[in-house]
């Protein structure tokens, strides 16, 4: 049933912005517990966010576990996804998991925003900004990032000999691995939704002393990931 | 036999504290040798605790391995524990079993109580206290936690596809995640018995230079995560 | 088909140094949102690159994934591989996509080589350098640090009981193990491939304000490797 | 064959000192390239210096793998090895591998201990010393540490559902966990053969400006394993 697929592919990105965001809020909002742990407790987190997030979603409807626009895309380009009315779906139920996601790490962190001077680190919980502004070099970034995401997941399965059940494991190590090595330029969206939905939700919540929401980057998230996954499609259909 | 089941149950919880404890003692007790390594250090300490402690618990009798009262109460809510008296048991194993746990942790590092001159560190090594006092925060922080623990063990578990040996690993890492991402506001208590056993184990044990026990805030790191074992229970009844 | 292990061997390779470089590029270029992070970012950085580079070899053609000409030399003395053609083109594909892999990690930090004054952080991002020059030591270091790379290789998979699915994961893990603890006097090329290819790329590419190749030191991270697979052939013959 | 298991034993204990002395020496010794980076480097290298320590035993002749003397003292207790002789058998080439492993360890960082001025920091490579002395308190740290390890090791085995492959990694997961929860105040040795033979090898190689080898410590990491080992083989029998 679509219904199941939508619920699936929402909480499963409810919880992959819960854990993904709120690791970002317990490193950089003022007086946590976790408050300036840095770039290994911030990629672990986000590797683990991802194996939840699959496993939530496989678990509560939807098998594919998509959680992401850009593997959405691709496996319509390669015939997994049979029609543009599934991936609408997909993507909507995505949008609204993820909004929904970031008004919950909001919530966790109740304390903290009132605590936090800087609205740049208030927003970095919610969205990605670029470390040195470069549009060429945010793409290239995000792009590559992607390409690696999507290739990689179709490496992990395609190698044929891994139980399903360990499926979300590789999966979030891997999104571990890409945080570590190619998150240091954007933040590492590699997924418009995981972006998108959470500043939507910065921009609408009562955050106390938040600033911007950083529209005028919010392209680069979108476009990178889904130029990411065309590529991506094609490099697996050429080689398999 | 449910003298087994509560054996397993004391012994996982007694390693479950020994080990979650043990990490915090050694990163905030003076002159350790893991002194100041930070929050990835007591994270990763705790997802390790849980996994030790279900694969205790699990071959010393508790095939469930809760280990905590809001995991036996959803569970009882769920209808996997069939009477009151099966969670009066659980729980009461529970609470021996952590604050034994403590006084092993006291043991473990007898020399540093003396050498910390901070009471407040003392207390960190046996009961949570919230990052910014707020109470409505720091209950929706624990009950957002629980709330995750339970759905996630359930999703792990209801994946359908895990080889039984491998549950202990990941539910470990659900709780290295936990605390990456959600334990900066409260210190991530998500169980009473965890919280409330080492806290009567501080209050009891002669320390040297102790302070008080903290027992104004003993009470949201009991309701917070009965409460969320209630929502967890609901949504899994509702979705399943 | 030889043409497919080439893919492979060529594909693992770009993605090997893809996150093998990425991961220090993100640790020490300036600016980056990981910079700074440590030993504990990079060895875990490339022991994922290894993990996801075995990962796709597989899937893409070569079921053997080497991806390291010493690596492929040991294979060549124990009979895996059966002629000195065979072992050419896989070193060809490695070099090849070693190559690949590091011009990538150039556009992924595109907007980041400018930002870095000291050329030698720069450089460091292709290829490595001792700690401490010492040719004797250095040597030993690297072949210390191939043979346990190359014995290990053969314990995992001689244990007989990994499924196949978690060979690439458990690989890894040895690589992570080897940069914690054999890396830090040499930075553990440990694969003539993974230094020359990217070493080459430096000095090939416009990288703004780049230094010198290093091409004195460049002749131990070949030599040593390539003596260390020798040791670790001739001990994997005589034991077993 | 005994021989057999005496080389495995013995290739074992190498790998296990080389990885783990390893990891020592590039944290504290001066000018490696992990120099500095702390308690989280120190024990996931241990963690996996076990992990990759068992591969090797099991694959090469020891599939019990027992890599120290006070697990082996155990298994005799609890009649798994049968014979006086058999414990004497593993318990000497357990010393002799542990020596050569610190051995490879001088060998591998060998620029690095004339840089090196503190001579305490080069026995730590070798051997465990107290962070606060306290005879009393050692004892018991080292105590409880070894009871968990063998009490774990019990646990994950009697789990009854974990595949042989993975026993490996979750021995060397659960030795991480130790390190992290319970080395803070001895440095956990919990293996008399692990501290006693690189602490022969230190004592006899010509290390640069080496100090004294603390022998009026070396009978706590012997005594206090074997009484751990005594107590985890009393209360397994008791439960089981």
């Amino acid at each position: 049933m679509w219904t199941d697929v939508m619920t699936g592919e929402f909480l499963g990105c409810l919880f992959l912005i819960l854990f993904g965001g709120g690791v970002v809020a317990n490193v950089v909002l003022s007086d946590t517990k976790g408050n300036g742990s840095g770039w290994i407790v911030i990629t672990t987190g986000w590797g683990f966010a991802v194996m939840i997030g699959v496993f939530v979603a496989v678990s509560t409807g939807s098998p594919q576990a998509d959680l992401n626009p850009a593997v959405t895309l691709a496996k319509y380009l390669l015939g997994v996804h049979a029609t543009l009315m599934d991936v609408a779906r997909h993507v909507i139920a995505q949008m609204l998991g993820c909004f929904a996601g970031a008004v919950m790490v909001w919530l966790a962190y109740l304390p903290h925003w009132k605590r936090t001077s800087d609205a740049g680190l208030k927003r970095a919980v919610f969205c990605t900004d670029p470390a040195v502004e470069c549009r060429l070099g945010n793409m290239l970034s995000e792009v590559i990032g992607t390409v690696v995401l999507i290739f990689g997941i179709g490496a992990i399965v395609g190698s044929g000999t891994i139980s399903a059940g360990l499926l979300p494991y590789l999966v979030g190590m891997l999104v571990w691995a890409i945080g570590l090595s190619l998150g240091g330029a954007t933040g590492y969206a590699i997924n418009p939704a995981r972006d998108l939905g959470p500043r939507i939700a910065h921009s609408l919540l009562p955050i106390h002393g938040k600033g911007a929401s950083g529209w005028g980057y919010a392209w680069v998230p979108i476009a990178g990931p889904l130029a990411g996954a065309l590529i991506a499609a094609s490099m697996w259909h050429l080689l398999l």
